[in-house]
């Protein structure tokens, strides 16, 4: 159902021929209302690409009336030519849906450095719009896929209201935001600025600690739309659960996906002095790329999680570390603890446990392993 | 010739049993005088072995007149026993070469979290001992490879005075120093102090930025020893550049047996408006899974580039950055620029170009790519 499948959303997802491989790669989603209520977060990294910049500015307003995606092309690094690019698909959306294109969000995905097809993509706008549906949100969902195996969908469903969405990601994964495009919609009757509270809350414990390979990308963005649709509003803790369940839903399944993986990797760091203590801590395991090749091998390397700890600046004193694989407290004070044979790693799912034995704070990563595969993958898919 | 090359050191390398199939394992250099002068650079690893943080003492003396090195086991995440083992060493080659044990350095490689085999390691110093020869630099340099596939050595010589040394390192290899096992030798008539300045000048610009894949080591040791046999007192400068040289070719060649790499990847950023600056640029390109793919993948991928300098907190303007690759300037002014089609990545050394349009400062780091080996080699090497 993904995002038609709160009220008052309609969306589409065609192929407009920007993949050469002839697959889905224009999805529509748009906001039939009452209300055009919106939020956005979008990636940190300092090289943005030109419909994140343009979205960002869209955002502001806290209306959207339409969102248009397209895989095949992240339009980053493009330079005037590339948001000239981005600025003409938002007004042919506007112009097909007679809307406002400063409403229009847009967002790209696929390789960096090359101009869009634009005498594909603004025909396929045409397509996109005459094909919307209240039932068109699973194709949309597909239509954004780039390496992803799958299409990712979520839904959680309150009292009357619902909260739905969709995502793409399968690399470039990394926190601030984890690589991504997500659009999430509500029926709930809510404003800009409790959409926008909500969202960050979600996604700062959600997308932004789901660190796939380290590698932050120049085209993250996240929305949520609100119709109101549903004349219901909820509780803003409720919804603001509800929006981070659908995130939580929607991230995991994005770690699932990731190029290559093997092992899925729970990374949880506890008694730590700060929450940014355990952020960093547990960030600096997941990027560890010799950890990630031994959870690979199935490998039970704890002095690889030290080593990564080591390197963080982090309170703790190294002798009072604590690791535990799988349940198993392979290091204990720092040194040699349970019998490493007893660690089961059968199974994609890991479970590391860094004990920093500092204070009473916690934070939670997602990674996964590193495996030849993810080095196939990424040496063959130009730029 | 490694650490014999300079007068006044002997050196041997045996096998002790440490290591499981026979290898060579055991290395000992001899400091026979006049002189005792010596410097040393640790790792800045906060979780640091025993050998790291029992040398570190012995180096504040400024005098060293053995150093035993071991592969085979790192000694790390091994607490207070592992400390035992490490002053045990000490104490067994003090007594064998009737020297003081305070002034004997240790360092060891190898898997991190099990306690070495005292009951053949001590009996092993005793057989190294016995063959201590002028000659013996190069058994050395060979007994203290782990997953190197081939020794390093190099030798820079003066007016009648010589600086020689021996590196291993093959993987976790990473600024702050890059993981390795290194001695330097010099028959220079030299201080520690000065010893001191010149060892942390050469470092700086050498293993600080060789980066193989950003895991930082427990067990980083780099000692410079002088016997003050040539009886030569060499100008600073022509002595520290001495130092240099020799360090920047152990570096090289510790990138060149970086564990599977098939390119070894020279990132120069120039037009920096600091050095740090420089530093961090390189180190994040250096640093990115999916640009080390790409380069394995023989794909000039300059949007991987500039999607790692987005990451950093330097001065530039994303509109403003170039990129070039191995002499063609693909990336323009934060867009496309020259053909990406001339660009030939045949060949094993790739040469990428940052400039960032801010300044004036540069600066070199060293990596490699990340391939399909490097992962088999860090699935199955446990702990």
């Amino acid at each position: 159902m993904s995002v038609t499948a709160a009220k008052g959303f309609t969306a589409s997802g065609i192929a407009a021929g920007i993949k050469e491989n002839g697959n889905p790669d224009l999805a529509l989603v748009v906001n039939n209302g009452p209300r055009l209520a919106a939020a956005g977060v979008f990636t940190s990294n300092r090289v943005k690409a030109a419909p994140v910049l343009w979205s960002e500015q869209v955002l502001k307003g806290g209306q959207v009336s339409a969102v248009i995606l397209n895989s095949g092309g992240a339009n980053a690094c493009t330079g005037p030519k590339g948001f000239q690019d981005t600025h003409a698909t938002a007004e042919k959306v506007a112009a097909v849906l007679d809307v406002n294109a400063g409403e229009v969000a847009v967002a790209s995905t696929g390789l960096i450095g090359v101009l869009l097809p634009m005498d594909k993509l603004l025909p396929g706008v045409e397509s996109a719009a005459a094909q919307l549906s209240a039932h068109g949100g699973e194709k949309a969902a597909i239509a954004i896929k780039t390496t992803d195996t799958v299409h990712k969908t979520s839904v959680h469903t309150g009292d009357g209201w619902t909260v739905g969405g969709m995502a793409k990601g399968a690399g470039m994964l990394a926190p601030g935001l984890a690589t991504m495009l997500v659009v999430l919609t509500t029926d709930a009757d809510l404003d800009p600025e409790t959409l926008d509270r909500a969202l960050r809350a979600a996604t700062r414990t959600t997308f932004d600690r789901v660190d796939s390979d380290g590698c932050m990308s120049t085209n993250d963005t996240v929305l949520l739309l609100a119709s109101g649709a549903s004349g219901i509003t909820p509780q803003y803790a409720e919804f603001a659960e509800a929006v981070r369940a659908v995130c939580d839903d929607l991230g995991q399944q994005l770690i699932r996906d990731a190029e290559g993986a093997s092992k899925d990797i729970k990374i949880e760091v506890v008694n730590a002095a700060s929450e940014d203590d355990a952020v960093e801590v547990g960030r600096s395991i997941a990027r560890n790329n010799l950890l990630k090749c031994a959870i690979h091998g199935e490998d039970p390397n704890w002095g690889r999680v030290l080593s990564a700890i080591g390197t963080t600046g982090a309170a703790f004193e190294p002798d009072q570390l604590n690791v535990a694989i799988n349940g198993v407290w392979v290091c204990k004070n720092g040194g040699v603890g349970e019998d490493r044979e007893l660690v089961d790693m059968r199974y994609r799912e890991v479970h590391i446990v860094a004990d920093l034995a500092a204070g009473s704070r916690t934070a939670t990563i997602w990674t996964n392993d590193l495996t030849a595969d993810y080095v196939h993958e990424n040496s063959a898919y130009s730029s």
